[in-house]
C-alpha cells in the first residue's frame, strides 16, 4: 500500500465529487494506491482556498500550471471547463502524469485529437470520466449483452434527457453558449459513450438538432436544446438516440433499451439500481421483464454494501471511477474508456452536427487502429 | 331506438372483435341505433357458417358481394385481409352503406387514394379502425395536448412494437409477405395515426427499414421486422418513431411520450389504464410524473364502469369504436379517423419507405384540403 | 348450442355489468348455452323499462317475485341490494332455478347460512359473484400457487382498498349505514374471497374496525371506514389484511402479494394485466421479480384478443363469470364460489367483527363437510 | 474548522460503513467539525490492524477498553454485535464521550434502559444508528406528513422484508441464535423507528411471531423468521406492520404507505430515490400518485449532487449520519434519535413479543417523559 498525491483543477460540480470520490475510495475497494488530497486548483486564489478546506486538500492555487507542475502531484483529475481541458491535458502528460479528464474531452474535435496524440506519446494512463456506465447495473448490461446473454443484438434506443434548461425564463449561461456545451456536445457523449460500450462501433447516422428557445433573458442563444440520432452499428444492429436538455419531467434519463434475439435489457438512471431484463426462454406464461435490484453478485457493488437492493448513488459512479484510475496507475494497464475511446465518441457528435447541417446520412469513419 | 343490419367482412382476429363489439356496444353505451347482427362473410361458406353460430349472426356467406348487396344489410365492416379492403369498400360505397375498415386502408397508397375517392362522392360514413387511439387514457392524452395542458410540444416520442416473429424459427406466413404486411405497413399505422392525432401533421421525415431475419422455415421473408422513422412536426417539434415485430419481451408495445414546454405525457398500452402526467409547476420538491388511472372523469370510461382504476381492455376499445361508428350513421356527422385520414397515414408509410430506399430525408405531401 | 333465458334483478353498477356480459358472452367464449335477455327488474316499473331499453331486455317488471315465476326465465342473477339476496335466491331456489348471487351473500351470517341450506336443498347450480378473483392474471397466480410454483406458502398480505368515501364532506347514503355495507361487510369479502382461494381457510384471526369519518353531511354514519386483520391460514402461513373505503388514492387497491419458500408473487388489480412473479432460482444476480403481462398463455385471456398485452377490463371479468355460470347450469357441475363457499367467507367477516368488539384473537369455524 | 479524534468499534458490515462515512462527510458536508480516524477496534489485534489499514485509520485495537479511554479518540462508534453495546457505551459515557450507537440499543430492554441512563447522566450526545430514515425521501415523507401535506394520518403500514434466510438451506449462523436477533428484534426495529418518526407513538398492539425454518443445517434455529404487528397510533390512526427475513424476491424492503385525509404517500427503499405523493385536489382526471424523484430541493441531496433524479445511495445515508452526529457533537445539541428515542422503539418490540407469546392485545407504555 503506497500513496499517491492526487491534484483536481476544478473545484465545482466535478471538481467536488472527484475530491469526495478520492476521500473515499481507499477505504470502500482497500485500494493498493491511496489517494493523498494534495492540492486543488480553481480560477482564483480565494475560491481554490475556499475549496481546499471544504474538500480537505493540502494546499490550493490559483493556477493549473502550478498544480501541474508540482512534485507532489502525481496524478491530475481535469474538472475545469471544457476550453481548458486539451492544455491542461498536454502539460501533465509532458511531465508524464496520469490524467482523468472530465468528458466531453476537447472543446472541437481537433482538440480531441491532439488530446489522444499527447497521451499515447507520453505513455502515461489516460481516461476519460464518463462516470455513468460504471453503475453496477451498467456494469452488468454490458456484460450481459457481451456474453450473449439476449443472444444477436437487433435495436438500441438511447436517451439523455434532463429538463434544467425547459423553462424558457431560466436565462442564458455558459450552458446556452457555443456548440461544446449544447446538448449535442455537452450531453450527448453519455448516451453514445453508452452505445459503444453496450453494442460496439456506429457505422453510418443521420441526425437533427434545434434550438428550442433560441431567446432567453439575458441574451440569445447559440446552442441546441434537443438532437436526435437514427443511426447504425458496426454488427448490423438499428438504433436511435435522443438527448435534451428541455426535456421536462425528466431529471436524469439516461437511459437505454437493447432488443437481441433471445433477450433484451431496459435501463434507466433514475432507477439506477433496477436493470430490466427479459428472457426468451421458460414457458410463455411466465416469461416478463425482471426488476434486477442491484447488489454484491454485480460489479463493483459488494464494497459499498453486503445487502442486495441497498443502493448505491451518483457519488458511488465516481468512486468506481477514482478505484479504476488507481488501479490503471498502479498496474499499468490502460482503463476503459482511454482518450482514445473518448475519441470515438466525439467523432459521432461530430458526424452528426455535419448530418444535421446537411440533413444526409453521414458515415462514421473508423478508428484507424481497428 | 331504432335497429341496423350490420355485416361483418372477415371472422377472424379482427371479425371477431367487430362481432363481440357490436353484440355489446347497445347494452354499454345505450345506443340509439341498435345493430342486428345480419350477416358474416368468411373465405368460404363453412367457416362463415362457423363463425355464424359462433358469434351470433343471423346469416352468413362465403361470398362478400351477396354480403354488401343483401338489403337487410346497412353498414359494413370489413376485416378481411388488406388485398380485398379496397375493392369492398367501393362495392358498399357504391350502394350507399356506410363502412368502418380495418387499418391500414388500402395494399398501395394508389388504392388508399381509390378508397378516399369512392369514400368521398358517396358522401356515406366512412371510418378507419385504429382502436389503440380509442383508449380513454389515450382520449385524455389527446385532449390534454390540444387544451394547452403540457405547454407547447416540443418533442414526440412514439414505439410499436410487439415480439411475435422475434423467434427466428417462426415459420413465414402472410404475415412475411409483402410489403403491405410487413411492419412499415401493417404495424406503423397504429403508431403514426397516434402521432398525428397527438401532435398534428408530419412535415418531413428519414427512415430505415430492416429485414432481421430473412431466412425463416418454409421460405424467404419478403417485408420488414423493424423500422424507424426521425421526423420534424409541422407545428415545428422533433420526433422518432420506431416500429417493430422482432421486439423480444415488447407484447403490445404501443406507447408513446411527449414532451411540452410546460408539461410531458408518457403512456403505454402494456399498461393501458394508465396515463403519466407531468406539470412544471408547484414547489420543485413535490413535482413528479404523476400516474393517472382511468375513471369516470376520463372519455368513454364510465360506460364500463363506475368505479375509477377497475379497468378496460384491449375489447373494449372496439366497442367505443362501434359505438362512434353507429353515432356517425345515426347523426350523419363524419366520424375521425375518416378514409381521409387513414390516408394521411398510408402517404407517411409510403415516404417513409421512399425514404428507406434512398436514404435520405422525405417531405411529406400535406393533404391538399389542408 | 340452446338458448336460456335469463333474469336479472336489479339494473343498477352490478345489473348493468351482468347485463352487458350476457349480451356479450356468446360470441366470446362461444359458449354452447346461449344466453337471451328475457327480463330485466327493478325497484319501479319506470325504471324497469328504462333499463330494459337501454339494455336490450325483451320484457321489464318492478316486481322481482314476477320475474322469478316468469317461465321464460330459466337463470336467475340477483343484483340487487343486498338485504334482498336471501329472499329472492330463496323463491328462485325453491323453482328450481339457477342463481348468481352478487356478493357478498346474505345481510347476516344467518341469511347466508340460510341461502347455502335454500341452495344445496334445491340441488341447481349456485354461484357467488366474487368477480375480481376471475382475471387471467388472479386465475393464473391460484394456479401457480396450487401448484406449488412458489414452494411452500408462508406469507399472504391482501388489501381492498378504493377511496370513494375519504372525502369527508361525502354525504351519508346506503354505504354508510348498517354493518352489511360497511368496509368489512362489502368490500372485505372480495379479498377474503381472494385468501382463500389462494392460501386455503384462515384458522384464526384478530381485528380492528373503525369508522374514521363518523358525521358527514346528512346525519351519522353508522358503519366502519376502514379494517385490519391479522391471521394464521391453516396450512400455516400467516397473514394480514387491510381493507378501506377511504384510502386516498387508492382506486381500486385489489391487491396481494404471497410469499413462498421458493417464489413470490404480487398482484394489484389496479395494473390487472400484470402478475409479478419472483422465483427463487438462476444466478443470484438475474433474479428478480418479472412483470408478467396476461396473454393467450393464461387462463381465459385467449377468447378476448389473440395477442398478449393488449389486456382485459372489468367488465371481461363478469364476461368470464357469466361463461362460468352458463358452464355450469350446462354441465350441472357446481362452479366455485358456491353458496357455500360464500358463507365461508362470511364466517371469516363474521369472525373479524367479533375480533374487533371483543379486542381478542378468534378462532374461525372450519365448514363441516371439510 | 477543527479536528475531531474518532474511534470505531466494530470492522465488520456497518463498522466499515461508518469508516467510510467519517472519511467522506467532511468534503460532502463541508462541516466544521473534520473527524480524524484515529482508532479502529475488532475482535482481535490480527483483524483490527487489517481494518486499520484497509478503512485508513491511525491506528487499531482489540481491545475496545483501549480505544475508549485512548486519549486522542474523542468521539465513539459502536459497531460490534449487541451483546457488547451496553458496556461500551457506559464506558465512553463514563468518560464523557460522545456516542454513536447501531440500532438495535441494547440486547434486552433493561440493557436499552441503562444505557439511556448512562446516557443521559453524562450529558454527553448519544444517538442511536438508524439510518434508512435519513434518505432524503424518507426525510421528505417526515417532513410533509409534519406539515399536514396529506391531511389527518388515518392509516400506515410498514415492513422491513429481507430474503437472506429465505433459503432453508442456509446453515445457521448468530443471526438465528438469540431473540436479540431474530426478526423482530433485530430488522423490525428500523421499521418501529419510521412509524415513530412519521406517525407518532404507539397506542397499543397486537403481534404474532414465527419461525419458519425451525432446523436448518448445523442446528436449530432459535429466533423468529418473520413477524407481524397491527396496532393503534396516539394520533388515532391505525396500522399494520410486518417484518422478514425469509421474505423470498425481497432485498431491502424498508417500506411504508401512509394515508391522511387529504393525501397519501408512498415509499420503497428498493427504490429510494422515488417518493410517491398523491394529493386529493386538482380536477379528478388529473389525480394520481406522483412520483417524485429526489433531488436538491429534498433534505440533505444537495451536498451529493447538484442534479436532481441521479440519486444517493446506501452509504450517503451513513454519511447523513455522520453529519448529524458531528454537527450535535459540534453544536452540543441533541440529535434525533437519541438513546431515549431508540428506547421507545426497544419498548414496541418488548410489547410485540409480549403480545405473540399472550395472544392479547398490549398496551404500549408511554415515555414518561412526553
Amino acid at each position: 500500500m503506497s500513496e499517491i498525491g492526487i491534484g483536481i483543477v476544478g473545484g465545482g460540480y466535478m471538481g467536488k465529487a472527484h475530491s469526495v470520490a478520492m476521500a473515499a475510495v481507499g477505504a470502500v475497494f482497500e485500494t493498493n494506491l491511496r489517494p493523498r488530497l494534495e492540492m486543488i486548483c480553481a480560477s482564483s486564489e480565494t475560491s481554490a482556498e475556499r475549496y481546499r478546506r471544504a474538500f480537505g486538500f493540502a494546499r490550493a492555487t490559483g493556477d493549473w500550471r502550478r498544480l501541474i507542475t508540482d512534485p507532489a502531484v502525481e496524478a491530475v483529475v481535469i474538472a475545469t471547463p471544457q476550453a481548458l481541458h486539451c492544455e491542461i491535458a498536454e502539460a501533465a502528460f509532458a511531465l508524464g502524469k496520469p490524467v482523468l479528464c472530465e468528458k466531453p474531452m476537447g472543446a472541437t474535435l481537433a482538440e480531441s485529437e491532439t488530446m489522444v496524440a499527447a497521451a499515447e506519446s507520453s505513455g502515461v494512463i489516460n481516461m476519460v470520466g464518463f462516470n455513468y456506465i460504471r453503475t453496477p447495473a451498467s456494469q452488468f448490461a454490458r456484460k450481459l449483452i457481451a456474453e450473449g446473454g439476449i443472444g444477436t443484438v437487433t435495436w438500441f434506443r438511447g436517451e439523455h434527457t434532463e429538463d434544467f434548461l425547459a423553462d424558457p425564463e431560466t436565462p442564458v449561461s455558459w450552458r446556452t453558449d457555443g456548440v461544446a456545451n449544447g446538448t449535442m456536445g455537452d450531453l450527448a457523449p453519455h448516451m453514445i459513450n453508452a452505445a459503444l460500450a453496450l453494442i460496439g462501433p456506429v457505422e453510418s447516422l443521420v441526425a437533427s438538432v434545434e434550438t428550442v428557445h433560441a431567446q432567453r433573458p439575458g441574451g440569445v442563444v447559440t446552442n441546441d436544446d434537443q438532437a436526435q440520432i437514427m443511426c447504425r452499428f458496426a454488427c448490423g444492429a438499428m438504433g436511435q438516440m435522443h438527448f435534451s436538455r428541455v426535456a421536462t419531467g425528466r431529471k436524469m434519463g439516461y437511459a437505454y433499451e437493447v432488443h437481441g434475439t433471445r433477450g433484451a435489457i431496459r435501463f434507466d438512471q433514475e432507477d439506477q439500481n433496477a436493470l430490466w431484463l427479459y428472457r426468451a426462454e421458460g414457458p410463455e406464461a411466465e416469461r416478463g421483464f425482471r426488476k434486477i435490484l442491484t447488489g454484491p453478485a454485480h460489479p463493483d457493488y459488494l464494497p459499498f454494501c453486503q445487502g442486495p437492493g441497498h443502493g448505491t448513488g451518483y457519488q458511488d459512479q465516481i468512486i468506481i471511477e477514482a478505484r479504476d484510475f488507481l488501479l490503471a496507475i498502479e498496474t499499468g494497464a490502460p482503463v476503459w474508456p482511454t482518450f482514445r475511446d473518448g475519441l470515438a465518441v466525439n467523432r459521432i457528435v461530430h458526424a452528426a452536427l455535419e448530418s444535421a447541417r446537411s440533413r444526409s446520412w453521414q458515415d462514421v469513419p473508423s478508428d484507424p487502429r481497428d
